[in-house]
């Protein structure tokens, strides 16, 4: 699924907009949508694993930083005037760990006790990091972010681990410092990088072939940069197996009604 | 109960030489103790609850910062390599919201069922205001700080709902701004004050009678500055009623195995 998007259309569109376009079946990633408002990772677990999962998330900020949880139940909140179960282009539906469908829509899978959580997303440093004149080369070649499984483990809890999942963005050498002073700025969507320039470090073999997303865009220069990334808790999911487990499928994520700025750490 | 020990040699302890002193009963708040250590505030609810109380801490990041949770049952952890039942200097035990007790160990009241909370003090960053020649006055004088029930609410979950609670300093007003610039730089232990010079503002009527505490000593040409204060957990207890909490009094924290610099932002 490649991203037909980097236009100016779809990054000026209200984010009701561009949801009613997901709900009416548009299938696209969403880098580059919505400039200026916040995206955001989605997993919806049974009730019995919230607090497990509320907890690997305060264990692991970096990969995990929580926006906001829906009550029990509730398909909209605060950051949502809206329906996660449709509003969403896309959906990875997880039954015992296992990736059993990738739908547009999961109203005939949701359950009474799914609770949701929304998680922040790296793509809302990326309007910055491109303003301040760094390449964001995936969204330049209209691809998906390319994201590998990693040999770091999570912070355990009780029932939940799992390793960290990173997304990548290839940056140039004399931009590297720039893209950390700016992307520190974030906490609130994985902030500063995890690791630059060392993909072995991480235990990535090969960075032409991602275990999510798009291969990345490489040019002569570029030094490999990791951020944390919110498909960790998918990896999460693949290791623990819970029962049900319904997230956006990466790279195509819910697009909130918060804008940005309430994120950034002056 | 008021603290002794504005003198070097509790500020110089270690905070498993100041633990086995609370151990062995020694009742005293902890402000000014084990200087560079982490203070937390204590809060263990019943697993049934312990989602919703995550959940509310998510959701007021300033008066509930949680350093860390205990699984389920534990009564230590990695913040604590003691045990949390008796290594606190004093303790306030609720039923269904009342103050029952304030006892000075709690093994013989703890559950297995109770998951136990360590949020962020303001303590912390007591060290750094007087490092960098702001009086903090009630350190100075002996004393526990002054905290109040203010008006405004925080934001709620399904179940849990209550008002925030405030610290005061009392700042001279040629130094407010470096404090409000210090304290910005711990965001994980309540971070920049929530309020500065209305009390009324707050609907505290009368800053001489605080509603936790000891009165407070200001000085000509001291404003009050009001940061959030872990206490708001203990308001929370007494407005929603759980079956049972066993909290810190306050004033009287866990001194944890954490150093003060890992909550610091450069």
């Amino acid at each position: 699924m490649t991203n037909p998007a980097n236009r100016r259309d779809v990054a000026d569109l209200t984010p009701a907009a561009a949801r009613a376009r997901f709900r009416d079946g548009q299938l696209t990633t969403t880098s580059g949508w919505c400039a200026g408002w916040t995206q955001a990772n989605v997993i919806a677990l049974p009730r019995d694993l919230a607090f497990d999962f509320l907890l690997f998330a305060q264990r692991n900020p970096k990969p995990c930083p929580v926006l906001d949880v829906f009550e029990p139940g509730e398909v909209g909140g605060e950051l949502l005037d809206g329906d996660i179960r449709t509003d969403v282009p896309a959906y990875r539906v997880y039954e015992r760990g296992r990736l059993v469908a990738e739908p547009t829509d999961v109203r005939d899978r949701w359950r009474e006790d799914l609770v949701t959580f929304l998680l922040g997303c790296s793509f809302t440093f990326e309007h910055p990091l491109q303003e301040a004149g760094i390449p964001v080369r995936h969204i330049d070649a209209g691809r998906n972010v390319p994201m590998y499984t990693t040999n770091r483990p999570c912070r355990p809890t009780q029932r939940l681990s799992g390793p960290l999942v990173v997304s990548m963005r290839a940056i140039p050498a004399d931009r590297v410092a720039d893209a950390v002073r700016i992307t520190s700025r974030y906490p609130g969507v994985h902030g500063a990088p995890v690791q630059v320039g060392d993909p072995a470090g991480l235990g990535v073999e090969d960075l032409a072939r991602p275990d999510f997303g798009d291969p990345p865009v490489i040019q002569e220069g570029d030094l490999p940069v990791f951020w944390a990334c919110g498909v960790t808790p998918q990896a999460m999911v693949m290791a623990t197996r819970p029962e049900l487990a319904i997230c956006h499928a990466p790279g195509h994520m819910l697009i909130t009604d918060r804008r940005d700025l309430e994120y950034v750490v002056p």
